[in-house]
């Protein structure tokens, strides 16, 4: 069953760069992960004319939950978690979401 | 292009009771929500041991935004903005997740 990791980005002090190092530094090494599935990358907006607390909502998609664990323990899982002190100072939460763990509702 | 509106409930101090009342109360006024897509409810887990502040990531998706807007302005769009008061006290963070806002990357 799939899972992903998502980051939840703080809205940061300086939006231009933070997309730069995202782009140019954080994404290539989240795309060197083993058994990757994919890599989404949504900007959040408020709701109702309200601003939102987070900028973007990072989804690391993996057929399984052990692929992710393989992903997070490997080379660039760690250096990836490393890159995030340059430049998601602004804070960053992040959490697993795994399709075995749902609310039957 | 698909969109998605994003509820991040905090952990809540009673979960049964969280869930009984998603269930039982929340999810079935989702339900109603006009051109609703898909509803996709995962529990959040901590990552590296660490726990998560955040105890359900609930999903509600549309085939575009304008979809999403009519629903949130819709009957039971208000009437379950109006139930959070209800069940999810420990707090909760609401965003906007639109795919034709990406970081391209």
């Amino acid at each position: 069953m799939a899972a992903r990791f998502i980051a939840l980005f703080n809205q940061p002090e300086d939006p231009e760069a933070f997309d730069r190092h995202y782009r140019e530094v954080h994404a290539p090494i989240i795309r060197r992960y083993p058994a990757l599935r994919g890599l989404r990358l949504t900007r959040a907006e408020g709701v109702a004319g309200r601003s939102s607390p987070i900028y973007l909502v990072a989804e690391v998609a993996f057929d399984s939950r052990a692929d992710l664990e393989v992903a997070l323990a490997s080379e660039p899982g760690v250096e990836s978690g490393r890159d995030l002190r340059n430049f998601a100072g602004a804070g960053v939460t992040l959490l697993i979401a795994d399709d075995a763990s749902t609310l039957g509702a």
